[in-house]
């Protein structure tokens, strides 16, 4: 089985030295949240992630959900620790006081959300798309909606879910049928099969609140007529106690390659009971509330995974013993795997990776609280801009990079990695949903160029460039970071070359901006890793006479990135340039 | 359940238009094998591939192969599979006619053994290791010996396996303990155990040949001790039937992520009586004949199953309706999937280099066949030293490949392709064995630059270098060709300077050159499929008159590759040469 220790240090180093934006640091909320409060949360979160989680992960890889007489049972453990994991409140933990929660900020929720999923993805989703429900209801919710359904989700004795896809309709929610009829008493009635459904039905809680995307009668084609609904499984009274059983039932659930401890539900509806939220009409922009805060969870998914990938093949680096490494001392025997430089330098280039995408995922939790709460609205604006360019980004790049560090971590498990004992291949098959859902990676690069860029406000990714101009510009005063920020402001560069070229060619060549979409996401994801290692460089010099040892592996690690992960932006940046020409006359015959 | 139809016209391409090698034409042996026995028996292959063997790829991954009461299970089918599998005498196709083979040659048997692969590697395994097993008696057994084993294996009512992986010993083969003690009678008495034994036993022949490293008595410690011994799991009789069983039991079988209806065991040997092949304690170099072809093999069942990958992505994508493309003529409803620049750009990106790399391929089977049987030693020698130099870069770029395009594959099936019912997800588990076996591609890496870029010859390497500048100085003084030729340039002087920068650290630093080895591979291998295309582009120009369809899709294709492809050694290079101070003096606290 895998082993995991939560990465404390590196949580409170972001915590106490990055907490660095000034409109988030303004905000009333937090005030209170300070470093010793972070520490306290992070250890109990420690604590609960290693000992009472990370168990399920491999029960629930080897003891997948079942159906059984149309009930969905969950993996031997999974009620157990679910009980212990509410009553200890972590569901929670972001959520807003007014219906229970602790108000905690995502600058905490954050890591999280990364140890839940280094521990078990498919343990995490149950609660993962509860929050994500009870954020749509929140924003788009009556009042009376909202006080009806918050409390116990909040709770965690009741969980959500968001039913999109179709069996016609996944990327392109234009196509879905799942027609909702008007009753006279305001309610809906909704028919029509979702797929798909991530945590759609189980046993963990009393109820489950679906939120639906379906058509009235009169809605007009396309994703013009698609309106948002609460169905819950269970009916609620108005007592706010559990009536009769809402029409929504499973048809059946997914075989999957991985994440096996969570129910991928097919659910039927046959006029079952709900309720619109949001105006008519408007669904998708109100579930896209839900998704968007959703996308970013999932990046951090692929962070977590990545992770534990990195901690098991470290450790197993120290054991195994294999030949004798260039500067052997040995007679006999072999040396450690960790003594081949080859080994090492894998194993950089996931520990590089990985502090560089949770640096950036800190940054983005400071500009989600800011895009949320700030009372400035054009400091709100502008923090919301950057939280919606760097969407797309983190979903897609840390996802992908998932898929490259568990896969390299296999590999250092050489044989042994293949077979299930070790736990190492379990975290690649797990990880390999997470660039396909909430929108699959291409989606988010689509979505990217095509809509992140520029808004009403103005050229987005002009500011950001400009931050980052800005920020190299600081470090190159300084010595020690001089040379760090030059060679980041080459790649800016590239950056700046590839966004001039999409502009140009979004006049001239849609199709030119679509082939090369992946190849700009992952410059721009890149550029934005590097600038956050700029920073963690910034302060780890300054620091480092206060903690010598941490402040180095910090500096050694940046130098890494810099010198074996950046050079990739030179190809992303010639292949995505090249255009679209000869591959949009071929034939595919 | 995946689909595949075999890419015959490719093959008989190749086979009619690229076999150029003219040391490979002087072959007495092969003189007969023209285009028309070729397809004859390319036909048959496909046939049976299609019908009889792909089938079986589902039913064992749903039913993997199962150890009771100490006997080894095949899934359901394969017995009756392998039965029809050697009566049409697939078994033999490559083997020696002294012992009942049909003395095909490689530039065939390679295609058979992609097309096996694509259709199930779990089913290819049993077959595959007797042939290696097969060959390594061919050049190290003594006469007696080869009569009285081979004309089984070729048969295949007689299988082999190889055994060299201990629990304390992948890698490093020198620290293996299998003790081998010789009787009175000439024969050893084997004691150890063997794990990670592919077909270590099964149900599937009557017999299982393994050939097994181990130690005599008086062996020096490390490699120089190693000796190779044949044991037969069941003891074979002066008059060639059947004896008592051999003390060779199966302690387990591995659970593994893919390939599950292949057998991977633990095997005990408890005093088995066993013969020496070859000299003693040469049995590693001995060994390294069956070794050195296998890997090739390996790379072809990346290859194998890329194809059958990229086939099932584009067929869905041609299904599959979701959005409207950039150019979509369409008022209501979505294009299919294939009409999306982006999807479009990943099924290139496949293609391109699926095509290549069988290119390569052939090239390399053409080159084996010389290295093994051509009369001029000076020749033969030339031949082998490139067939060295390209065995770990076929076996690492064609497997890490396969991981790529498997991936891509799924993630053109979206949601669907994560779950079991569309076969795609099988072939990303299946193929993530084949960076791991037969020496990790890190070990591939290592083997290429510290022992094949140079050899007493001189310069394996500058040989091979100077080949590709004739090529492309040819393709030069073709005006169609020229830009081609000329794009390829640029990327073989990188890999010149690189070379030169691993011949230096070579004296400065061996840690920068192990730091590098991964880079440097890629770059090489990327190298060699572009020269692969560049032939593929000599003759497609030249031909374009007779099949304007299949010649001009070649071009594009090729096109693709030159500028999305290649770019990639941009970023090995830099990275590569960017040294190893940093990771070797790095922590990992």
């Amino acid at each position: 089985m895998a082993t995991y220790n939560a990465p404390l240090d590196d949580m409170m180093f972001l915590f106490e030295k990055l907490r660095d934006n000034k409109h988030y640091n303004d905000l009333e909320k937090y005030k209170e949240v300070n470093a010793d409060l972070a520490k306290d949360i992070l250890e109990q979160a420690a604590k609960i992630t290693e000992n009472l989680i990370l168990p399920l992960a491999k029960t629930g890889d080897e003891n997948p959900t079942k159906l059984e007489n149309g009930v969905v049972i969950t993996p031997p453990g999974y009620k157990e620790a679910y009980k212990k994991f509410i009553e200890d409140g972590w569901t929670s933990l972001s959520c807003d006081p007014k219906y229970g929660g602790q108000g905690m900020p995502k600058t905490i929720s954050t890591f999280f959300d990364e140890m839940l999923s280094s521990a078990s993805l498919s343990f995490k989703l149950y609660s993962e798309l509860s929050i994500g429900a009870y954020n749509c209801i929140l924003h788009h919710g009556t009042d009376s909606i909202k006080k009806k359904f918050l409390p116990n989700m909040v709770k965690g004795i009741w969980s959500g879910t968001m039913c999109l896809t179709e069996p016609v309709c996944g990327t392109d929610l234009g196509l879905l049928k799942t027609k909702a009829i008007e009753q006279p008493d305001g309610t809906f009635k909704l028919s029509g099969q979702k797929i798909f459904i991530t945590s759609g039905d189980h046993d963990l809680t009393d109820n489950i609140i679906h939120l639906v995307l379906a058509r009235t009668a009169d809605a007009p084609a396309g994703t013009k007529g698609i309106s948002l609904f609460l169905v819950p499984k269970i009916q609620v009274k108005e007592d706010n106690s559990l009536g009769p059983r809402n029409s929504v039932s499973t048809g059946s659930i997914e075989s999957k390659m991985g994440i096996k401890g969570s129910a991928t539900c097919v659910l039927n509806f046959d006029e079952a009971i709900g309720y619109m939220i949001g105006p008519k009409n408007k669904g998708l922009s109100s579930m896209f509330t839900m998704m968007n805060l959703e996308r970013i969870v999932v990046g951090i998914q692929g962070l977590g995974i990545s992770e534990i990938a990195y901690q098991n093949a470290l450790n197993y680096s120290k054991e195994r013993k294999q030949g004798k490494s260039n500067n052997s001392k040995l007679k006999n025997g072999a040396d450690a795997i960790i003594d081949h430089a080859d080994i090492r330098r894998s194993l950089l280039n996931m520990k590089s990776m990985i502090e560089g995408e949770r640096a950036l995922s800190f940054w983005l939790a400071q500009q989600t609280e800011v895009s949320l709460y700030h009372n400035v609205s054009k400091i709100k604006q502008e923090a919301l801009d950057l939280v919606s360019l760097m969407t797309p980004v983190v979903k897609s790049l840390f996802t992908d990079i998932g898929m490259e560090i568990t896969s390299d971590a296999m590999q250092i498990f050489g044989g042994y990695g293949y077979t299930k004992d070790q736990g190492i291949e379990q975290l690649y098959r797990d990880n390999r949903i997470t660039p396909i859902y909430e929108g699959t990676n291409s989606v988010q690069a689509i979505d990217l160029v095509f809509r992140k860029l520029a808004n009403k406000n103005g050229s987005v990714i002009e500011n950001y460039t400009q931050l980052v101009k800005n920020g190299i510009d600081e470090s190159k005063n300084n010595v020690e970071t001089k040379l760090f920020a030059e060679k980041l402001n080459q790649y800016l560069k590239i950056l700046i070359d590839f966004t001039t070229w999409i502009e140009k060619s979004m006049k001239n060549s849609k199709d030119d901006v679509s082939a090369a979409c992946n190849d700009y996401l992952k410059v721009l994801g890149l550029v934005a890793v590097g600038y956050s290692w700029l920073k963690v460089l910034d302060v780890s010099f300054k620091e480092i006479k206060n903690n010598k040892i941490f402040f180095e592996d910090k500096i050694e690690t940046a130098k890494f990135f810099f010198d074996r992960i950046l050079p990739r932006i030179n190809t992303y940046y010639k292949s995505g340039i090249s255009g679209s020409e000869n591959i949009m006359k071929f034939k595919f015959n």
